[in-house]
């Protein structure tokens, strides 16, 4: 199976399990993840933990949640769709006039067809989201509401996991696990990540790896808090992973430095890997690098994307489906991006050239003998590269230099340096 | 009164005054200025004074200066337009023909309309200036010609202001007033660098203000070399202040090492105040800065005019006037302008955000209770504020980072630092 | 007689000369050279030399070559053209069917009036090159091929000359010797480069002057394994000559550094000279810069070309003519290029100006007395390098930062030395 399908499938999986910041939907998630990644760690603090600025809310959970109308049909079923129900509805259960029930009702005008994703997280009150079309065939009329949901002291949940390496350095990844039925944002996140962590597992590694599933804001917060000094002290790149889904963009979002190596890296995969991608600036951010790159935190870490948060037309509502807007190639195409990205900081390395002057590459069957198109381009990029072999710049560098892919470059040096042309420092 | 106004009631107060380098046209325009600004120090060096490679001229005092016409007719007569007498020229009392009268005559053939602005400092001869439709009528026959003026030892005056403030170190002011009635190049120079000297007054000063009135080229030749060190050692920003009076462009011209700090606060102005700004380069230059910059001088001291000298078709010219030219709101724009630049001199600060991770905004009410269009724009600007508060911009640099003018962040940091999520170092 | 026409008239006496890597065109070549440059040092090292990671191959001698048709009349006949026999083709006296002959012809069916250039340096077989044209009207027969030629240790030649001067920092200029009948690649080199010689030759020289005649390829090689430690030492800036007699475009190609003294001045000269030429990258190089800016060799060596080699349809075929590529004008506009190059490099200096303040050039007469047309732009271009004659820019570096051309500045400002205005530091 394609490692695309494999994220389709196990996003399937976690489609219908409604999460939020806190409560069982997470629990629920993390304990899917864990079955295919069993060195995953699941932990919580508790309500009331103070994560610098902000405070863990009270445990969320909704068992049920309707509006019954005069004519005594339930809409905005919870059970029918998990966004129906505003994030963090207190509980109620109350008849009302059409009017004051509109008080309480989130739709979509511009989006008639969509359910839109709303949430109170720290302010109480209570709310249902419909589509607009539903929404504007309501009557007047008596109309019951009933929320089941508990909102106690309780927990919030989180899990990393570590996958060490030669290196004590780390590399980090996060992605989130708070958004309920939705797929582009959030589920190809937490997916492509899983699928990240299964290949890091079945290969040699120059660097630890650590890799954190958070609720977005409050979850990378609690990460932070709990892991600053080690995460300051260790990690050399990082990657915000969320996203990643769907087939149309590509996208990179900077760090708040702009020019750490995650960010020249993941430049550089997709200017070779999808050329038109789009650049967005610290000023377009909107993830978990608003807390991993705030200022005396400063961990580097970019996001690679498929199409942006905010920026397509699905974003938050009902219509961000899998197969509508996710795809196993879409996943794929995100997936490797990532796995280049990190092999770029798995494999670079300063050659240096062992000969003065060009080395004359025919006396070692190192020029094709065959001239068909294209082998001379490779002869081309392979002297292109020698000739900046010069023990000062890395692989990295000499690809950015004469603009070929990283991983063209490593599988050409490769012939080289096993005929003692190249030396690896 | 607008400041604008008040700019525009004082230029046509010392519009009528026969201004040139030295004489007492230059002493009239001093103590006109010293009405308004009575700690206007207000100075003299004779004639002969060397000023580097310059030297002072004799001084010249022009009474009165006329063409009679074969036909008995006065015309470029002194008295109806000083712009008629070429400046410096020497005493004249005689008859010519036409043929040799030309040859003592100025006129624009492509502005005919216009009445030219003539000197000759360095080298002693006489003549009249006046339109090409004038010009062009005058018909064969004797001509009487009436210069009556002195050029004799005397001296060449100037004036400065010093305001003191916190600091020793300086802000440093220049303008000219040795040029005759025309109105953006030069009226607006004086009249709104005394709008600042009387708003710098009125307000605490980080900074000590030294603000200079000197006739072109020779004074602030005469000026930098009684100050020198001085001005070496203290300023840190200064500003020339010239044809800063029009309604039609803004512009800016650079210091000669082109990255100063009142470079780099005039663009950032004028970048917000006037998008459409013409940015001039050092190749342009064409005032005072040719001197305050010179090579071994060095002053980092730029331009912020409205239409630059040489740039508009009144220039030079007798239709460089009030009304025609320079305006109220012209003269209140290129205020404003400056006000901002020394504004941002003043209040710049190092702002460093006190919590790790985003501030939770909402808990502290500063959030927009209501979402009316534009509050999330605030919202936005104000994150992206805080996102570089980390103590190693200023304010300043932030604004030019997010792309803010910095009054607008000037502003959006009082609450947040009054609500001690923002530290003043 | 001009330059151009001097080297055109040497181009034409060395035209006929069977050249290759090694053998006695190299040496007919480099003692006709020395006609002209009496100093020339002609050197040797023997088959088997190892430079660095190449090796000096056998010497190749050719003494005739044809084929004869199955009519008995005699084509690809090396005596007409020499570029009829493949260089270091090995000897035969063979008969063949047409389709074995086949297999050792060369022609080019986009070029069919040309006959290509080829070679077999590093494997040993025979050839012959005609056009594409006499090639299909070859009918099947037996065909006798006659190659005279001889392949045994011998000697590759090379020569140098040095021209010393004030310092012993050296300006290294290299051009090669090892193409047969050839204008534009390579004739217009070694031409233009012994142009250059005579003209060092009858002027003060601040610099030591080196400049090789090399096999390109194996002979900078060569000359490099005898004197890099030298080189490295000394060589202040370099050029590389090839390809430097046509009308057509002016191109630069840098050093590998790609902003060294030589690349600097290299696009200056062309900036002024020739706004339109073309700038190559170090990924378009394909002469000695692919040696002497070789990892650990480094010299700071850019290339001054008119029509590129590889980028004009004659290239590398016997249609690359005296009088069809390469013209007396051409060589002469790629001599004033590298001698305006060079020029800077002898005649840069760093001027400071001794008055603070603007200079008055009225009272020195260094004002125009005539106001014509283009005097005032020369006055503005002579401020303007006086502004920043500060003892920090070298002129050079001043003409760069105004956009004028070095040699107007080196011109402007000899009166300004003079009138002892500007100090030479």
């Amino acid at each position: 199976m394609r490692v695309g399908e494999w994220c389709y499938e196990l996003a399937k999986e976690l489609w219908p399990i409604p999460r939020s910041l806190t409560g069982p939907g997470v629990r629920q998630t993390l304990e899917r993840l864990r079955r295919e990644l069993p060195l995953l760690n699941i932990k919580s603090v508790p309500t009331g933990y103070q994560a610098f600025d902000w405070t863990v809310p009270d445990e969320w959970c909704a068992k049920s949640a309707f509006i019954e109308t005069p004519g005594g049909k339930r809409i905005a079923d919870f059970s029918e769709n998990n966004l129906h129900l505003m994030g963090y509805s207190e509980p109620v259960d109350a008849t009302l006039d059409l009017d004051e029930l509109q008080e309480h009702l989130y739709s979509l005008p511009d989006e008639p067809d969509a359910i839109p994703y709303v949430t109170s997280y720290y302010r109480r009150r209570w709310g249902f989201c419909l589509t607009d079309k539903a929404r504007k065939a309501l009557s007047n009329g008596k109309y019951r509401v009933h929320i089941d949901s508990t909102l106690e002291p309780g927990h919030l949940n989180y899990a990393d996991i570590i996958i060490p390496g030669e290196s004590e350095d780390e590399i980090f990844l996060s992605t989130y696990i708070c958004h309920p039925s939705m797929a582009n944002n959030e589920l190809s996140g937490p997916v492509v990540t899983a699928a990240i962590v299964r290949w890091l597992q079945s290969k040699k590694r120059k660097y630890t790896y650590r890799i954190a599933f958070v609720p977005e804001t409050i979850g990378s917060l609690v990460y932070l808090s709990k892991n600053l000094p080690h995460l300051k002290a260790r990690v050399v790149a990082g990657f915000n992973i969320t996203c990643i889904g769907d087939d149309r963009d590509y996208s990179y979002l900077p760090s708040r430095r702009e020019n750490s190596i995650a960010d020249r890296i993941a430049v550089h995969v997709l200017t070779h890997q999808a050329p038109a991608f789009t650049r967005y600036t610290w000023l377009d951010r909107g993830s978990d690098e608003r807390q991993y790159c705030a200022p005396g935190v400063d961990l580097p870490m970019a996001s690679i994307m498929r199409s942006k948060y905010g920026e397509y037309p699905e974003y938050h509502t009902s219509k961000d489906t899998l197969g509508g807007v996710v795809t196993a190639s879409g996943l794929e195409g995100g997936y490797l991006a990532l796995e280049r990205a990190i092999t770029v900081l798995e494999e670079d390395f300063v050659p240096r050239v062992r000969v003065l002057g060009e080395p004359q590459l025919g006396k070692r069957g190192l020029y094709p003998n065959v001239s068909i198109r294209g082998s001379t381009d490779h002869v081309r990029v392979m002297m292109n590269m020698i000739s900046y072999c010069d023990g000062e710049r890395s692989l990295f560098e000499i690809a950015e230099k004469i603009g070929r892919p990283f991983w063209e470059l490593r599988q050409a040096i490769e012939p080289l340096v096993a005929a003692d042309l190249i030396s690896v420092t």
